[in-house]
């Protein structure tokens, strides 16, 4: 016999600032009876990624907020405990996207069939997911990386800018990531195969962009904001371009930083440098590049090209936490959240 | 007899803030010998465009600044007084860029032979000239205006703002001209054509944008800065292009801008709305564009679609006022110094 309450973390407030407790609230929902095509899911993976403090604020953006009292969205992986639809079977492990809870009643088209043999169940919410997509048509549609060129990420061990380092040297670019301390700049070079990191919070970032970037920067791949882009900015080529993803250093933000206001001076780089700087959300890409994506990545992957990182926390009712440490830099690789047991592959 | 002598404006000196009479020097040079090849010029016309307030820089930009003690650079339409080529007779009137000066040797194939029957000289300096291209190429290269969407320009009675309206027209899209006072904003919509005009000096400025642009703003073309800038990006719609073109309204400025700093909330719609923001300068643009370019405008011009206005300011040292009155957007057309007589136009 299978569950019929899910327990849920909500939205309880729009947070000012970190996201603190009293943003959320946790309660017990009751589930609907299956209809006709549904499936019941238990979540094995829920995925953690920055975009959804955006969904926790009014302020106008590509996707509605989530709505108080709703249940935290988020990608999962999940474990089919019950079926009504021919297309998923009981025990099927699907990839998914039900939120911050431990079981949902969904459309079985909803969700997409996982093969545990073909890759670890987790890369869907990773590098086979949509932050290895994000990188991959970010960098290949927007940055357009050359042989011989430098591009610059920061966050760069995260699920996104590790990918967009190491397909930029798939490229026969030179990937140099920027991250904060010393382990993950070790893990970049060392284990992730870029060709220099850089360390943001060393007193000397400046400098050591620098050193890093002798002929300057061709593509700079922002997904953070702050004090690493005004740096990057500095090092930028003629005709460089600047697909921007993600803002991290901003989101927490509460009000318009203090001056001098640096717009003027970043849109006469803009213009002296012929630079092109376009935002973008994954999903725009989805119809021109989503195959590719995932024929190129499954092949990078298994010739060792990319590689991947996760870090796992256990237990829904860590999420909150989990996700202010994701906002503050606090984690190497991929952030999942563990919920249950993970049937491909158990815990030793 | 002609003249062997040049009666020059030179930089004297690199302004800050507003370039004062204390960065023009006034001389007379004795000019060389012809050698083989060359032709000896008399200026008739020298343009002013706002991109000479970055040559009067050493910041880093995609020109070198003009060195002390050098003549101030410009474009110039110029009268062949003397001739030791075979391509350039006594009497042509040819488009050059021989600077604030009465008159310049240089080599023949360094200058383009105009035919006064063809078009005004001067619109080789406007509409049919570098402004003109720069129009043309940002616009359509960078903007691609689209049937029924809405184009904004600024500075928009300029030389480089009418024609993006009017092209924007051209192919079917809504033009809305920003430009500075009543008189301009008339000129706009009852003498160029533009579907709506906003004051940028009114108090009820972002209200009058928003009421010209009820379906928001699908490119900017950006070639002001400042406030209007910043009105501007409040409308733009989702997958909106902003070639940037220039910057007139910073380049006097001294130091960055008080705060708060408005580059973070700039990013996060660049993120958030998909933005393209690409810089350049009219050169990129030339080897795939300027023979069209070069058609298409002639025969806009030909059928009434573009149309265009001047200024002309008498007197060479007039010139150094001339230049300050356009960057603070004195003028509402193309503004040109008549350096001496034009044999094409004469004087009633």
């Amino acid at each position: 016999m299978s569950a019929t309450t899910s327990t849920q973390i909500r939205l309880a407030s729009y947070p000012v600032g970190e996201p603190g407790d009293d943003s959320y609230e946790t309660a017990v929902a009751d589930l609907p009876e299956l209809g006709d095509g549904q499936v019941l899911l238990r979540t094995i993976y829920l995925s953690l990624d920055p975009y959804m403090r955006g969904r926790m604020s009014t302020a106008k953006s590509y996707a509605a907020p989530v709505q108080l009292g709703d249940v935290m969205v988020g990608a999962t992986v999940c474990e089919v405990v019950e079926s009504r639809s021919d297309k998923r079977a009981v025990g099927d492990v699907v990839l998914a996207y039900t939120g911050w809870q431990t079981h949902a009643v969904v459309e079985a088209r909803e969700t997409r069939r996982l093969d545990p043999a073909a890759a670890p169940v987790t890369t869907a919410l990773g590098v086979l997911g949509m932050p290895g997509f994000t990188a991959y048509g970010g960098l290949l549609e927007i940055g357009r990386p050359q042989p011989g060129e430098t591009v610059v990420v920061a966050a760069a061990t995260g699920p996104v800018g590790s990918a967009v380092g190491q397909i930029a040297k798939v490229k026969g670019a030179r990937a140099v990531g920027i991250a904060g301390g010393a382990e993950k700049c070790r893990v970049l070079v060392e284990e992730l195969g870029f060709d220099a990191a850089v360390d943001h919070r060393s007193p000397t970032f400046d400098e050591d962009l620098k050193a890093a970037t002798p002929d300057g920067i061709d593509v700079y791949f922002e997904n953070v904001g702050g004090h690493v882009t005004e740096a990057v900015v500095r090092r930028l080529n003629r005709f460089a371009r600047v697909p921007v993803c993600g803002l991290v250093a901003w989101y927490n933000a509460t009000s318009a930083p203090e001056g001098p206001d640096q717009l003027p001076a970043f849109l006469r780089k803009v213009l002296t440098l012929s630079l092109t700087v376009r935002g973008f959300i994954q999903d725009e890409f989805v119809p021109t590049h989503h195959r590719s994506f995932l024929e190129d990545m499954a092949g990078w992957i298994a010739d060792g090209s990319v590689r991947y990182q996760e870090d796992i926390v256990d237990g829904l009712e860590n999420a909150p936490e989990a996700f202010r440490g994701l906002l503050r830099g606090s984690y190497t690789g991929k952030l999942l959240v563990r919920v249950g047991e993970d049937p491909t592959r158990p815990r030793a």
